[in-house]
Formats: C-alpha cells, sequence, structure tokens
C-alpha cells in the first residue's frame, strides 16, 4: 500500500444480534441463524426490510467437517428470503464472521453495494470430543497437529513461555477466568452466566446436602487451584483456562454511512478495520505475541487515525485466558509483560478504566467459532449505544469500542473499532 | 442498492497464471499454488515485488474435508512470503475463486488496499471417487443429497427439463463436448488436450494392433454414440458430457487502476463484476435456467454498461456439457431454447461470432473447483492480451471477455467482465 489507508466511503452498523450462546440438541445453523437474523431486526430503530438488503457475507469454519454440508451462503440467503442476492461464506477459522464483516466493509465502502448484513454461526455441540477436536486441529497450522499439538496444547505452550519471560504465573491466569465469569453472570446470553463464587458456593452447597466431605475453598482462587474443581488440560490450562463447546450465530447490519440515519438516529461508525495473517508456531522466534494481531492492530489504527488508548472498551479473543494476556498487550493496551499486572490490578473489570471483554469473552459467552467475531461486534454494538444491561460498562462519554478476533493459533487476526458519534 | 451500481475507483489485472491442471499423486495444494504464483509473476510485464502485495484473497472448496486442514489462507501468505499481510478463504462451492476475484476487487475499489492476489487451489485426485463424490455433494443443497441426487444426476434433470422444453437431445451436448476438446487440444495447461477425433482414431489403432475387433466409428458423433466408450453416468450425462477430477491452481494480481501502468502497458480493467445466490433444485420453478446467472449477469452488465452482445469472448461453467448451454443463455448470449442451436451452429466455436471456453472449459481444462474460477481469468487474461498462442481467437479488435462461474447446483454464480483499453 502506498500512502496512508482510507475507504472510499463511510460504513456504519446500524442493527446487531446473537442467538443465545450454548449447546442445544435440537438448533441447528439454520435455526440459529435465524434467530440471531431476528433479533438484529429487532434492533434496528426505524426498521428494515430485508428486501433492502443486497448481500450477504457468512463466517463458518466447521460445517463441511462436521455435518458435510458445504456452501452455507446460498442456503442461508434462502433461508432469510434474500435469494437471489449475493451470499459469500468467509473462513478464516475462529475468525471466520470476522473476515465477513471486513468484507461487508469493503463491499459497501467500495460503493457497489448501500446495505450488507454480515454474520456467522457454528453448530458443534452435536459431535463427540474427539470429533471436534479434530475439526478445531483444522484451524491450526499443519506442522502442529503433526506434532501432535491440540489447542490447549499450544496455547499452554504460549503462556508457559509467558511466564518465562516476564515472571507472570498461573495465579494471573486466574484473573482472567475470574473477571470473565463475573461479566458473564450478567449476560443472559452468555454460554455460563454465572461467576467463579457462584459456582464455587453451590458445589459446597451440594456437598453439604449430600452429606459428604465438604470442600474447604475460601475464595475463588482457592477453587481454582483445586485440581478436582479444576483439571489440568494442557499445563499450564486447566479447564477454567479454556471456551467451552458452543452452538450459536450472530449478525451485524452494514449500511453506507449517508444512508446510516434512515435507519437509526444512532448508529456507529466504522473507523478501523485491520487484519494480519501469522506464521505456524514452529516458525516464530517469540510465543509471547501475536505477528498477526500486531498487523491488524497497525491497519486499523492507522486507518481510524486512533491510538490504543482511545479504544475505551474492547473484547479480545480469549479462546484460552492466556490469550486475552497476549492480544491486550498486542494492541497496544499495556506494554509487552504487563498485560497480567493490568487483569490482576483490575484495569480490565467492567468498572476499571479499560474494560476487557464485559460480555464474559468467549470463556464464558462461548465459543461458537464462526459465530464469534461479529459476536464480539454485537457486545460492542450494545456497549456503545448503552444498552448493555447490568453489564454496562459505567464509562462517562463513551464512545470508542473494538474488537479483535483470532483464527487457529495466530494465522489470522482482525481488529475493528467502532464509533458512536 | 439504491441508484446505478458503481465502484469508487477502478482496479486492473495485471498478472495471470495457472498450474498444469491435471491428476497430480506427487503435488499438494502448496506446490500447486506456487507453481501458479510463480508463473503470474512472470506475466507482469514491469515485474512485481511480492512485498507489494497487501493482502491474499484464496478460494478453496474441499481442502478441510479432503486432507483435513482449513485456515488456508495464513498457510498460503507463509508459503509465498506475505506474512504477515492479511490472507482470507472465501467459499462458494465451485466458485470459490471467483469469489475472491471478487472481494479482491472490493479490497481495492474501496481505496484500502492497491495490490491484491487473488487466486484458488484445488488437490481432489488422491481421494477415492467415493470420497470425491460426498466431498462435491458438500456444494448441492442439503435437499437434493437427501434425495441422492449427485452432481451428474443433478444436471442431468436439467438436461432432460431442458430437452421436455425446448426439443434439444443428446446430440446436441455432443456438440458442446467436441468444440470443448477442439480446443483443449491447443492448450497446454489443459488436463485433456486432445480432441474426440484423436481419442477415437487412438482406440481404434489401439484396437487394430491386438487385432481385435475395430470399432467403426466414422465421426466423432458415432464415437459418442457409443456406449462402450461413451457410457451413461446419470442419463443424459455421459462420460464425455461431464468434467474429471482435478488438481490445480491459479491467480490473478489486481492493482489499483491508477496505478496499473506501473505494471504493464497492457493492463485489463475490471468492468463488471456481478454475483447471485440460487435456491435448491426442489424451490425452482424451472431447472432450465439459474436464477444466480442471471442475477449476477444484471450485476455486471449494470456495473459496466455493456450487453451480452459486447461481451466477445466467454469462458462459462461447463461442468457439465448442458451446464453451457444454460449458461450461454442466461447471460444474455443467446435467447432461452437458442443455446443449443447456437453452439450446433459453430457460433460459440474458436473462429465463430462468440467463442466460448477457449480453454477447453471445465470439461477439458480440468476442474480442480477451488482454482476454477480464476482460472477461467487466466483464459481470458490471454486471449484479450492476444497471448492464447495456437488457440488464439481470431476477432479483430478483441477488446472485451467475461468468465462465469457456478457453485453447487446453482446456488452461487458470478460474472466477470475484463477490458482492454
Amino acid at each position: 500500500m502506498r500512502g496512508r489507508r482510507k475507504l472510499g466511503r463511510g460504513v456504519a452498523v446500524v442493527g446487531a444480534g446473537m442467538s443465545k450462546f450454548g449447546m442445544f440438541s435440537d438448533k441447528d445453523s439454520k435455526y440459529l441463524f435465524a434467530e440471531a437474523f431476528n433479533e438484529m431486526l429487532s434492533t434496528v430503530d426505524k426498521g428494515i426490510d430485508p428486501k433492502d438488503i443486497d448481500a450477504l457475507y457468512l463466517g463458518n469454519f466447521t460445517n463441511d467437517f462436521f455435518v458435510h454440508q458445504g456452501h452455507w451462503g446460498p442456503i442461508i440467503s434462502d433461508l432469510l428470503g434474500l435469494t437471489p442476492k449475493p451470499a459469500t461464506r468467509t473462513e478464516g477459522a475462529c475468525a471466520s464472521s470476522a473476515l465477513a464483516f471486513r468484507e461487508g466493509v469493503f463491499a459497501i465502502a467500495s460503493g457497489f453495494y448501500d446495505v450488507v448484513l454480515v454474520g456467522g454461526v457454528e453448530d458443534m455441540s452435536k459431535r463427540s470430543t474427539e470429533e471436534v477436536t479434530q475439526g478445531l486441529a483444522m484451524a491450526a497450522s499443519p506442522y502442529e497437529v503433526k506434532a501432535a499439538f491440540t489447542f490447549p496444547g499450544v496455547f499452554g505452550a504460549m503462556a508457559t513461555a509467558y511466564f518465562n519471560k516476564y515472571g507472570a504465573s498461573r495465579e494471573h491466569l486466574m484473573n482472567v477466568t475470574i473477571k470473565s465469569h463475573n461479566n458473564a453472570r450478567l449476560n443472559p446470553k452468555a454460554q455460563f452466566n454465572v461467576s467463579i463464587r457462584d459456582i464455587m458456593n453451590q458445589r459446597i452447597e451440594k456437598a453439604k446436602s449430600r452429606g459428604g466431605p465438604v470442600p474447604a475453598w475460601r475464595d475463588e482462587k482457592e477453587f481454582l487451584r483445586d485440581p478436582r474443581a479444576n483439571p489440568v488440560v494442557a499445563w499450564p490450562m486447566h479447564l477454567y483456562d479454556c471456551c467451552p463447546i458452543s452452538d450459536g450465530a450472530s449478525c451485524v447490519l452494514l449500511v453506507a454511512e449517508k444512508i446510516a440515519k434512515d435507519f437509526t438516529d444512532n448508529p456507529l461508525y466504522v473507523v478501523g478495520i485491520g487484519q494480519g495473517s501469522g506464521k505456524g508456531l514452529h516458525a516464530k522466534e517469540d510465543l509471547t505475541y501475536f505477528e498477526a494481531t500486531r498487523y491488524a492492530a497497525q491497519e486499523a489504527y492507522e486507518l481510524s487515525g486512533l491510538k490504543p488508548e482511545d479504544v475505551q472498551i474492547a473484547e479480545v479473543h480469549d479462546c484460552f485466558s492466556i490469550a486475552e494476556i497476549l492480544h491486550i498487550e498486542d494492541l497496544g493496551f499495556f506494554k509487552p509483560g504487563e498485560g497480567y499486572k493490568a487483569v490482576e490490578e483490575g484495569l480490565t473489570r467492567l468498572d476499571g478504566p479499560k474494560p476487557i471483554n464485559t460480555s464474559g469473552g468467549l470463556k464464558c459467552k462461548g465459543h461458537p467459532v464462526g459465530a464469534t467475531g461479529t459476536g464480539q461486534l454485537v457486545e460492542t454494538w450494545k456497549q456503545l449505544r448503552g444498552e448493555a444491561g447490568e453489564r454496562q460498562v459505567p464509562i462517562k462519554d463513551l464512545r470508542v469500542g473494538a474488537a479483535q478476533s483470532l483464527g487457529g493459533t495466530g494465522g489470522t487476526c482482525t481488529l475493528t473499532i467502532l464509533e458512536r458519534r
């Protein structure tokens, strides 16, 4: 690229919706996407006729592997009554719908379309754990899989490298987990809308009612340190460091800035978009940062003219607790090696100066892979419009929020920055 | 969309390359894409430093299912030395890289990027026929697969409907096959670069040398009518009506129009892009046209200001012989029900007034699914620049060429129109 990045015309978000995230034996991709789409329609203040939607971009990762059905663009366009409008699937593993969002932005910014629906869906929980592990392994670098790495293993290796370089420990990862659960407790759409303290107390009550030995946990950390409550998956990743297997869908409605006020008096403007790619772990010089995240951040900050300190809230891709710490450093919110201290000091809490993952994050809101990217933007939409209910951040003059998605073990990363004016 | 379609800024093609298409037991997706990329580099008249490539879009359909590896964007970006530049996979079944092309156009037209590589790859031939059939079935509508339709079956049903409505017959499909083979005979990159007459004569010679009974075929049609030479697959689709299983890769280099002359004095300009989606067969009122193709054509003609008669040559998606006939009607080159007559009259031959599939088409050039969309544009590039060698069409002042891709049984369709100025 020669010269400073820019977009030919502005793009705004005027609606956002998501299904409940969770494990649903009776809901397939079509059902889930319809749920998200219907909620999105209800959020467009001045209404939208689906006939005015020019195109669909859909993120999905595993449907061809898990349900032996690819080519989901036209399936969803038909479901929503959009046929014969174009429908394109994007795939970047866990960042799939973040890519859909970006393509939607380009399609409008190019001048070709005015109204574009972007979203994602994933239907994972009906498979066996082994199948899901195999399916998700398709997102990693081929070398990682051949070396018998699973995802908890890869992120465990990153955590170990981070501990070694900066002196952090498992105790610091627990701070991420506790915060995420505290936020998700306030999010009715979250798969685990319960705090660690609640889980702990429920276990204690259950033990008491059974008349057996009662665990002696006095606080969340004692609970998380107990291997019976929080067993190791791939050290130092324990059960409560890992996001769950989830089903869900999400979508947002993008329109050209010039017509945004036709849909709402309170649109959000897409001020930053960025994307990067990264090599596999075998080729990385350092496991404690993501080159793709740093590149995506550079693109998005360059377009927006904003700095990391201008971003007031962010959803980041915490597929594992360590990932949240790495990302808040890579995005420039905290210096390398200081992310874990920021979490410890409460800076990223709902009531802190830089709230991170107010939704509960992937860890607690859930991680239906293809739905996660636009799902993060649904949360950003709610917070920036002051519609996040009990988990609304108390920041005065909240205007700028970001969402960051990671695919695989760092192969793809995106950053999106939205602004309320 | 409100108002006439337009793009914020122009986009040009300044390089194009493809691997040989075929069945290669020793070449995987990475090898194939590198082959296409290297040829592309050699076609950029004034040279291109890969470091100047801002982003990659990659079409692929089956790699997650066939080789259990998804997330191919960053794998290919790493292969080509593009990391950390963004890399996005698009999937629209057999139109996957046509979608990559379109997203590359949007990314540049939006103003965000100046130089974008778009391409596609597929590695199919190492699977069993059963696996390939299952993999390709993922491109169809779920209802078609549940009804036990295979792809030859679906297109067989379309052919039957067409015969019934317009009075065409198998004899007319043979005209398509004979033409495709005649063109492919002149294309060294084609999987089957041999004419039907050559195949027929080889068989006769072989029979003679063995001393057995010698077939009494006097011309290509007699050969194609003979069930021993051309067995039925799903009536009326016979072996020579169907494209093969192929491995291959292709790519083109897109740049902003304003810098096109930095790369070549002879760029091609992207004047039309269009895309549509279609319902499954169960929901179609008529099997003799593709609603997605008609919509894509409408978009592309609207953007370009061109009419069907302005398009001088076209590559169309002849996954089956009947598909070529349906598409040349849907694109407006011939009226509904007249496509088969046009082929019979030789209008679509290399030396006819409207040459179609000068490359040999999917039928003979091969159909490595994800590579087909940009592969068609490689042929368009060669023809419009007068570099198609023995198969160069003899049209005076050849300026406008088109490529049309179909995904699945009509779920996705694209039309791209390129112009030399």
